[in-house]
């Protein structure tokens, strides 16, 4: 099935324990869809400024991407974040951040693009988010993202975003404050309650849970002994659970399931390096291995 | 393989949002014993005061507990112990501890005791551990817990007790703070540079990572909607693993393995219930019957 991304493109700076990347490729929409053409081509909608590098368009083209969303704002900047990740690294500090043509209109879907039938909402203004869904003639799977600011400021537009999509990937943290629940798997089921057919909660390096009306599903993180950067850890966490959906043209339960392995593992990947510097050279073969690991790890009788 | 574990039993006051339990049953041997009971039987070794209740014992004899380690000293007071769990409840915070026969000299081994194969040594002073152990003639498996107040000011004589056993479970705290790690693989593995054979590592709602020369291997918890008492949850983890390898008569790494579930499983019916109400009529068809729900959850193609 097709996939659709919509979501932010930026220049990231990353500081880690292990070193410091400057002017990178980064943002939501570009993880994503690095994670999810290594299942099926990606369609990105998304805006940048006329200081985009050709080095990242480059980038993005040596995957399956369609870049024809892709807007370039004349005069505009694109968006810029900066950001520090210390001690066990679980949470960014955002140190700056320049909306610069993400603070403007949401972008719009080419004609070619609308009759996408898997799309991510990632992380953005809920009523943007709702727009773009609207603008789309044929979704069957619709999974969202949010974040802090949009539940306490912008809660009845989220509300009204959610009553429309399939599904929801959201961080311990959102989960429990767009719910006032602390527990994890009461805070997903209330998020079933406003409408979306599964939840997916991601907690970092203790792993994920989806929840569905059948009940509750617990996995950990893939083990890893070196983090370099988590940033785009959950967005390559999405890709890898969307671009699995698509590839399998269903979001039955057994199917979540399995792309909760796929979302685990590409999350996995993603944080073994600055950016997408790992992700750029992966191959489907290598996934397909670490999925074999991951299964057989949790194998019992 | 018969199975002895030496810890606190104490009387336990505890607060939950869930409610209070005051005057109850507790202690780390007693958790232990309580959940290792469901695969063989166990030979306790602790002190108690002449204020230890009638029924206490009588609750300690509903399960095939053997207490004739169970040293009652004459005007000495039983262990205490008062603690509260907030908000996520992942840590408890004490409010009040009296150590009272824990303070004084550690316990004996009873002469029928001394053969024991698989050994719990709760958290206790790494010298006291050292010397229970030293006192058993054909000790095979050794399982040690071991705190922060160890970690910090008894370092030597705790690599020492390291040194002697065969398996370590700690919280992910502890680990951290014994091995000056933040990455709890890494930790894990530095513990195995201090003697072990496996690193067990438990990160409450997080779920737990085993840790041997072969690799590491994580699981979620038991998805738990409701947590009413974390109290005894860990040592309830070691009762299940331990009971399970000491009725399996085997450490290998598979074994190890399958005893993660069994340890898990047991610290999710501990946590439902305040003190021991849960577990003290849980019966081994509700555990093989989780165990199952929990094996399947974690199978994916």
């Amino acid at each position: 099935m097709s996939l659709l991304v919509t979501g932010s493109i930026g220049i990231d700076s990353v500081t880690s324990p292990y070193g410091t990347a400057e002017g990178v490729l980064g943002g939501s929409a570009v993880y994503f869809a690095f994670a999810a053409t290594q299942y099926v081509p990606v369609r990105l909608v998304g805006v940048v400024g006329d200081d985009f590098p050709t080095e990242f368009r480059k980038l993005l083209q040596s995957r399956p991407i369609d870049l024809a969303g892709l807007e370039v704002r004349r005069g505009g900047k694109t968006f810029r974040w900066h950001g520090r990740f210390k001690g066990d690294m679980n949470e960014a500090e955002t140190v700056a951040v320049d909306l610069n043509v993400l603070a403007e209109r949401g972008p719009v879907v080419p004609a070619g693009f609308l009759d996408s039938e898997t799309v991510f909402l990632a992380n953005t203004h809920p009523t943007l988010q709702g727009e773009l869904l609207g603008q789309l003639t044929s979704p069957k799977t619709v999974v969202c993202d949010t974040m802090n600011l949009w539940i306490e400021t912008e809660r009845d537009s989220l509300l009204n975003t959610l009553r429309r999509v399939t599904g929801v990937i959201v961080n311990d943290a959102e989960a429990r404050q767009l719910t006032e629940r602390t527990n994890l798997i009461a805070a997903a089921e209330r998020i079933l309650d406003f409408g979306p057919r599964f939840v997916m909660v991601k907690k970092g390096e203790h792993g994920s849970l989806l929840v569905t009306p059948e009940g509750p599903v617990a996995v950990p993180a893939f083990p890893a002994r070196e983090v370099r950067d988590p940033t785009g850890a959950g967005d390559s966490f999405a890709g890898g659970v969307l671009g699995y959906i698509a590839e399998r043209g269903s979001a039955g339960v057994e199917t979540l399931r399995q792309a909760l392995v796929h979302g685990t593992v590409a999350a996995s990947f993603a944080i073994e390096d600055f950016s997408l510097r790992r992700v750029q050279t992966l191959t489907r073969a290598e996934i397909n291995q670490r999925v074999h690991q991951f299964v057989n790890m949790l194998r019992f009788e």
